[in-house]
């Protein structure tokens, strides 16, 4: 089980008081699979660091629909649970446990002392918005445009007919050819579909788990 | 015309060599209507602050199809003018002018400095962030749950007609309560609508500029 340190790459730099307080006051949480981390309760909770397990973001409609905005893994951390010492967050996202998780909780208060005395602590904590950010983002650009995850099912299938197999050799670069696309943009089209258990990814090698459900978001 | 003390609150906290360095090296710039900030000739500009003027910042898919993401008015800092100075930014977006805008840019060097020597710039970077993620994350539901401007749009058409005016006497609190919804959400709404010519807004008074417009808003 990974310990507070391999969280932050900047521990060495943090003062000895800080690093102290970290080992001192973080407190190790357990959330069962369904559990709610956000919001919790009407608690400010803090920054969350995931030593195994796995979270999920997502927004809910007035209906009730469920986005998915992005999943944490083990050694991620969640800042949307600190998100209280944050000025300026006007929105409201859900956290979930999505399997058994363990965790390091730092805090509310510690976090917030932190980011004030830490440059260190502040400028990662930028870097952690920065990924949200765009992982929102990017949602935010299938929604609009969806027309990617559309023409990569396409293109694996075809690969397969071609292939006449479901395990292709493939990169992604040679898939971003395809499709015109920034390698960038493939790679995480296809993380996302081994997500969605559609395909498993090795290197240089693309395994189609479910090609009926490529069919249909190749059908749009 | 503001000068660069008005963009940072935290001006008298920064050291005498940070706050010379900012009044030596910001460079006054000016754009016409049309002209594009972001991405700017392959450079990387740095922080720009607003003196007057709008910038608008969007997304453009393979189409060209462009979606508004958030607008940047007087006194306000475009953040990823200076995105290159921020590791973990995955996303391209687009920012023009949208008036004829005077600014003044903080050297993308000089601000990498500042954020890692100052807090206050590191933890003032991460409010803005903060903001623009709001805004985003504000589109993403507009464009998920669509439903608010519709609903909001024959709200406000229902009180035209009921006050058999389009000059309405009707605070935020009131509507928020028709719809059900927040007041942060109809002001937000509201804003937009305004933004968009749709009507005008005074204290306590909406005035509708553009009910055959609104109408087509309502039929969804």
């Amino acid at each position: 089980m990974p310990d507070i340190r391999a969280f932050f790459p900047f521990w060495d730099a943090l003062s000895p008081e800080h690093r102290e307080d970290l080992l001192r006051h973080c407190q190790p949480r357990r959330f069962e699979k369904g559990d709610v981390i956000l919001p919790y309760k009407g608690q400010c909770l803090g920054l969350m660091l995931v030593q195994s397990g796995q979270f999920r973001a997502f927004i809910l409609s007035d209906s009730g629909k469920e986005v998915t905005l992005y999943r944490l893994y083990d050694l991620d951390i969640c800042l949307f649970s600190a998100s209280c010492v944050m000025n300026n967050i006007q929105f409201d996202i859900q956290i979930e446990a999505e399997k058994d998780t363990r965790a390091l909780l730092v805090p509310s208060s510690l976090y917030q002392r932190l980011i004030q005395q830490s440059i260190d602590m502040a400028n990662y904590t930028n870097q952690l918005m920065a990924s949200r950010f765009s992982d929102v983002m990017w949602i935010l650009e299938q929604v609009l445009f969806k027309s990617m995850d559309c023409r990569l099912a396409q293109v694996l299938l075809e690969h397969a007919a071609s292939q006449g197999s479901s395990d292709l050799v493939l990169t992604h670069e040679a898939l971003a050819r395809d499709l015109g696309s920034a390698r960038e943009v493939v790679t995480r089209m296809l993380k996302y579909f081994r997500e969605e258990e559609l395909l498993e990814l090795t290197r240089g090698r693309i395994r189609l788990l479910d090609e009926g459900r490529l069919q249909k978001i190749a059908a749009g």
